[in-house]
């Protein structure tokens, strides 16, 4: 069984007048800070706020990358040309490096945002253009995603570390994918399911699929959601819930 | 007399499909290169090709950062907050800085971009904030700017060196001023006048003004423009001339 | 005493995921609904949601036009050229034009916001592009703003119709001003105060100064605010307030 | 063989500063000028001037919408929510008729750009929420597009006329379809091969195509290019040789 365990969350949500999610109370929970950058969401001074408080609590600082599309949340896969999309993966990486050092420490690791993150899961040239922008940004780096996916594979051609995560709100088919959101089930709200899965997820390395399957999931980090009502809740009983089933709470960096 | 000068260009300027001015022309010519961050002009594609270039030819990267106005490309004064306008400085020199790295080198030095130019000039407060995110992202980047100005003592209340350019190609009034674009006589384009004011810029100090009064001009650097017609080659001659006359051209850091 | 006011309010002043207000709950409340434009808030999916609503309850449309900010929600003063300025101001009308009449319906006023209504309150050439811009759309298009400012005079110059407002949450000066916000007592949240303002300017066509002089305040529309907790409720109480007095609320066109 | 045709080009696609193409020489050789609204292109002022100098010289005005992606200039496939693609259509359409109105005429069709252009095309999602924006806004608009393609299948199924283009220099396979830009021969530059090509399509409504083969191709409208250098000359020679062939040149409405 692992004796550690990383929690990572999206924060930073917020574009100008707009909030969105409670970073504050996620940064309470969580060890690991998947920071907005702009492209999808998050501006400058929000991103400057939230990088200041998370070096203030310890909580290690990632770039949450996105498609170039405020409109649309980044949520909206869009075609874009390898190298442009390497060149939008380096400059927002770029702009939270200049925060994170601004406040005293440093990015660690990048994961993609929404649409980007489900198609570099599968499709191979955008997961080697984001993989390659993290080498050419900083090769100490890590990548935050899927474990098997196709940006795990490009990572491992880039020489970029990887740490894969885990789903503790989301229910998993039998071939240890995410259940698709629309579908009944897929999303999981009740405290007691969701403890149990992230201690089963730790411990065995393993979550009982929709169907009742016994599926293998690796991850060394756990994702949470903190921008639905209860979630941040949701969230800190899952810390406490490891805590005291003796998991330690420990970024991945 | 100057045995150096430096020569800085706008660079980078296009977006997306569109192009502005002649990128490679100048870095033939420049030994410094202002390069546009994303907020005014420039794209994330368009800001490594420069930066690549840039560094294989051996010209100094400076971070041309501006307000984030796409439609009005910077040259519109807006009423930024003091924080924002921070952190909207930051966010642009960390994005080119990565670039800058990625490309085998660093960025140098920061100049503003059109309004924010002109207002950070004059304003104590934008000037002030231009001043506090340089130091914040990195105390050795210089800032380039108008000698003189609200910007030069804001660099010096926040331990940042100033240098101080020139203009070859725009009148000066009696008061040391730039006669204002809309002026007759306001623009030169005679390469005589042109390669005159250079020389008399490095070798006196000085220039005469549009009313033939003699005025004190310091500067370390000369800024060439590219984005009309016959401005590279009116650019090329002046480096030829200065070289002819014995000026070394050589960037500022 | 007027028989009827017209109260208005600013909606569908989110975008994309972000939400900012309680669109349906002031549409229950308010007459006039002023509907932003895309420039400062405000997405297309929303504009077209809200204009249906608003047709659905019988409240009237108008277009709430801003600045190109949606860093800065069109709170920035932008020193926007006047021909640009004009053109941005036909488009975002135009743009709402076509949802009001897909929903049944058309546009009836234009009202500028944030940056824009306090430059156009003060500036003869921001002022005269945004009633020129309203002529050019639709001379039969009134235009909502302060009474006795520049926009008055401009939208008389372009023979335009103008709505004047009041605002029952604001204090006023003794020369008939706003309070600046961050002045102590500037914003009203005593629903009896609030009310008692309310049918002070319908009634009396006058309401006491901070300082407790009498103030004449001409107003055919009554501003209401949604985007703060419990303002939905005040603006519910306003209404009630203003009907138990034998007012009838109709909107102005 | 017809007795007339339109000619149609992409107008109005530079952005604030940033200039594209030569409208002002494709205006005095089509008949319908497709206006970029904004989203992958075109600005509120650039809008306003090309519309009046569209209606000046008696060309059609239609509206060129795109997706919402400027870095990308629409030519991005881009997965977007029906209901959004409904309204981004309706806000581009509504914004260009202002305009068009304010110049005195209308907008009379509706073509979409890049990489809308070619979802559309096979997409009948994408598709029909096109051809239902249309009939939103106004049934007697037309939509412009590939003949045989889900776009023409969506605007027969909203009741709105659909106009075929064909496109003069460009090859097609055998299967009627475009040959993909990047293929040796796909793109056509001579103008006699060009100009063949018009003639062809609109006398014999066939094509050779780049195999040999001859085609089927039914056009109303015929597409011409203005971005390229040399391009709007071989727009004029494609005019001059239609006329002299006794084909009338005329707008499709």
């Amino acid at each position: 069984m692992s004796a550690s365990v990383d929690l990572n969350a999206d924060l930073g949500e917020g574009f100008g007048v707009w909030q969105l999610g409670d970073d504050a109370g996620l940064l309470e929970v969580i060890t690991s800070a998947n920071i907005a950058c702009g492209f999808h969401a998050g501006d400058p001074a929000t991103m400057q706020r939230v990088c200041t408080e998370a070096v203030r609590r310890g909580v290690r600082i990632g770039a949450q990358v996105g498609y170039h599309d405020l409109a649309g949340f980044g949520r909206r896969r869009m075609d874009v040309a390898t190298e442009d999309l390497i060149a939008d993966v380096i400059y927002q990486i770029g702009a939270l490096t200049a925060f994170a050092r601004a406040a005293g420490d440093r990015v660690r690791y990048v994961k993609p945002h929404g649409a980007l993150y489900n198609t570099a899961a599968v499709d191979d040239r955008q997961a080697l253009a984001v993989a390659a922008a993290v080498a050419a940004c900083d090769p100490t780096l890590a990548v935050l995603g899927l474990p098997g996916s196709a940006l795990e594979r490009a990572a491992a051609e880039h020489s970029v570390a990887f740490v894969a995560e885990a789903f503790v709100d989301r229910a998993y088919t039998a071939a240890g994918l995410l259940v698709p959101r629309e579908r009944p089930g897929a999303v999981r709200t009740d405290p007691v399911d969701v403890c149990a899965q992230a201690l089963s997820i730790i411990r065995d390395g393993r979550v009982l699929s929709i169907d009742g399957a016994v599926v293998d999931v690796r991850a060394q980090s756990l994702c949470l959601h903190g921008d639905t009502p209860g979630a941040v809740n949701l969230a800190r009983r899952v810390r406490a819930d490891l805590q005291a089933s003796g998991v330690e709470l420990r970024s991945f960096v």
